[in-house]
């Protein structure tokens, strides 16, 4: 087993760096706070015996090395940004779960035949630039690097830019190196495993995603002395489609979500129609068929919601994945590892996306989920217990040495 | 007759100062490019013998003495700051108008008995400060000087701050002059007059206003992995609460409108469903009557929307006036200057506040209305003609010596 203590006190520790307004984290990528939570976890590794490489995206990988020359690493991580009201163990829990279990197997004294590399994906959350999984994408061949340094924040600034301005753009070449196996532990961020009281979830599948980022053009124009019927209201384009979407998704019921997150109003001033809304739709399912179907839907029903009220609209895809089946074969070690702990587990769906979307493409890949408070996530609040935390390590830790191969 | 060359021409040198994007103006309240329009402004008032008085909200009154020095004076003006997104005509027509009354009667050699002051409005927008008319509020006795100086800005800085900030802070009494008369000479905003091609609209009324603010809180959520059954969706509450307000504008048809122009998603993050909406309503009429029933049901059914989806909703008025009407003899005298000068008139309810309806409260006030292209407003493509202009400014210079008596 693991030292459940040790690992609290180190999620604890980096929860320190890049704290949030209400008990949360905003450590979002690649900002000051961000570069300050990669040199505590380089310290931590360093301080294991491990070897940081960086890639070019700023991935952060540190091997320990295995005792076969010609093996094959196996890949066990997650990512340490947050959203910018983040919780304490989205994505941390990953990456700190993957350095107790090398510490656990030091502790041991354990050797592998296969390296194990412990990897900080770079820009998962895709708060600040869009879309997420970003560099596991580039990793996986989904992205070309320039589409990735190219891509914007709210302000403007790219991640190529920003990526060198803290310091973190690594040498290696993106998706060189060719993986085992890649595990990734991770909050459930959803409410099923808590009802169910089940401390293990064994991650099966993945639901496939569309981000949809819509641009509606009004008129601009007084909200006082422009009549009703001369109006060209952005606005009132945006509150119909918000409706439409919850309206696909609750067609699509059960197994589908899709929701608006953000929005932009230009030129947000209390006295002027809006002559520009720029929001975003989330649409997600497990079911190819219905994110095919749910993203038709939601684009035809907008555009004929804006024909009538004479506004304009464009959409853009800005993240995408397909859904994704995980590797049998790692996901009966998991389901195994469990069951020999004694845990109680139950098969899961991932609601969200996760760099082992990703990763499945390009090796054998899988999830453990653990449990978290009320479902929630990307909340400050977010919230788990140091025994769950322990338990899905302990089984990281059992399928994970299983694959390396002592 | 006027100059409308030279009105134009100091129309164009003003909307140099605080571009916009699009070739209209931004110069908001208390900014450093308000701060320049001032000294602009300082220096034509200057050249054309009149001293600059400063009160502390920073409006700045420019005297062309009477005399009688007894006499009250006739003050005439409007505002210099616009919208983020403003237009060159908005406020400035009537303060430049005002210039240019006092040049020709510096041309002219005509002496009044009543001093003459051109009047420079603070804050009159309320874009970057709610309540719009801000300052002559305060004159009127509307709001106390401490509650002024406490509005913030989005980001959080202060009226009082800022005004010192950009050295505009004055040193007279607000309120403490007394006025024989004001006249306001403004854009319509709205597209009456130049769908019944006339020239000038003489402005009998205004409507009256109520500006709601909403905080709705709903429940911070990941998009993917929480369950549309388990959502507590703010941003839900606010499309259903758009199409509301608008459905109650429509019920009241016609003599009123409705509509939101801000609106603020918190986190706005493309992947958090909101746990914060704050957002704007506007409301206007000018029977008292719809414009108290309006706020009630836009109040009641907003609450309403809000329980079932358990959805938090908080209200606060941030901007109110009643229903003005303008004095009967300014009116009068304002419709017989037209019909002198044989330009083609009509008269017209103000769709927009301005500062004449809290001179209203105080003075004997009146207003005389600009076309503009299209009834467009609150937007850099707002436009006139020189002519336009013109006719307006002689009707003004008319009104205005006729009122401060030869
Ligand atoms: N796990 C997670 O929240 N990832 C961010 C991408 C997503 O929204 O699913
Ligand atoms: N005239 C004008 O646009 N004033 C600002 C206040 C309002 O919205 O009516």
């Amino acid at each position: 087993r693991v030292n459940g203590d040790r690992l609290w006190e180190t999620l604890m520790d980096m929860a320190k760096v890049g704290p949030g307004i209400a008990g949360g984290n905003n450590r979002q990528t690649l900002t000051d706070a961000d570069g300050e939570g990669r040199h505590l976890f380089q310290t931590w590794c360093k301080a294991a015996g491990l070897t940081m490489g960086v890639d070019k995206m700023g991935t952060m990988f540190a091997t320990r090395p295995g005792t076969d020359p010609d093996a094959l690493p196996v890949y066990v991580g997650s990512h340490l940004d947050t959203q910018p009201t983040g919780g304490k163990y989205d994505g941390v829990l990953g990456v700190l779960a993957g350095l107790e279990v090398i510490r656990t197997m030091n502790d041991l004294g354990i050797k592998t035949k296969h390296p194990i590399v412990v990897t900080n994906w770079a820009n998962e959350e895709g708060a600040r630039f869009a879309p997420a999984m970003l560099a596991s994408g580039v990793f996986a061949g989904m992205h070309s690097l320039d589409y990735a340094y190219g891509r914007k924040d709210p302000e403007g600034k790219t991640y190529g830019e920003e990526l060198k301005r803290i310091g973190w753009l690594g040498e290696e070449e993106v998706g060189a190196r060719k993986m085992h196996a890649y595990f990734e532990y991770h909050i459930e961020q959803g409410p099923i495993l808590e009802a169910e009281q089940k401390q293990i979830g064994v991650v099966t599948h993945c639901q496939g995603l569309w981000w949809l980022e819509f641009t509606l053009t009004g008129k601009e124009a007084h909200t006082g002395s422009t009549p009703m019927a001369m109006r060209v209201n952005a606005g009132l384009a945006l509150s119909r489609i918000i409706e439409m979407v919850q309206g696909v998704a609750m067609e699509e019921q059960p197994g589908a979500v899709a929701g608006v997150g953000q929005v932009f109003f230009s030129p947000n001033s209390r006295n002027v129609l809006p002559g520009k809304v720029v929001f975003t739709v989330d649409l997600r399912t497990p079911s190819q068929e219905k994110l095919d179907r749910m993203r038709a839907k939601i684009e035809a029903e907008a555009a004929n919601i804006c024909a009538p009220l004479g506004v304009g609209c464009s959409v853009e895809a800005v993240g995408h994945f397909d859904p994704v089946t995980f590797d049998p074969v790692l996901v009966e070690r998991v389901r195994g590892a469990a069951e020999k702990l004694g845990y109680s587990h139950m098969d899961i769906i991932s609601g969200a996306g996760h760099d082992a979307c990703w990763a499945a493409r390009v090796a054998p890949s899988t999830m453990i989920f653990c449990p978290c408070v009320g479902g929630l996530s990307h909340n400050e609040a977010e919230e788990i217990s140091k025994e769950w935390a322990a338990a899905g390590c302990d089984v990281l830790f059992h399928a994970v040495v299983e694959t390396a191969e002592i």
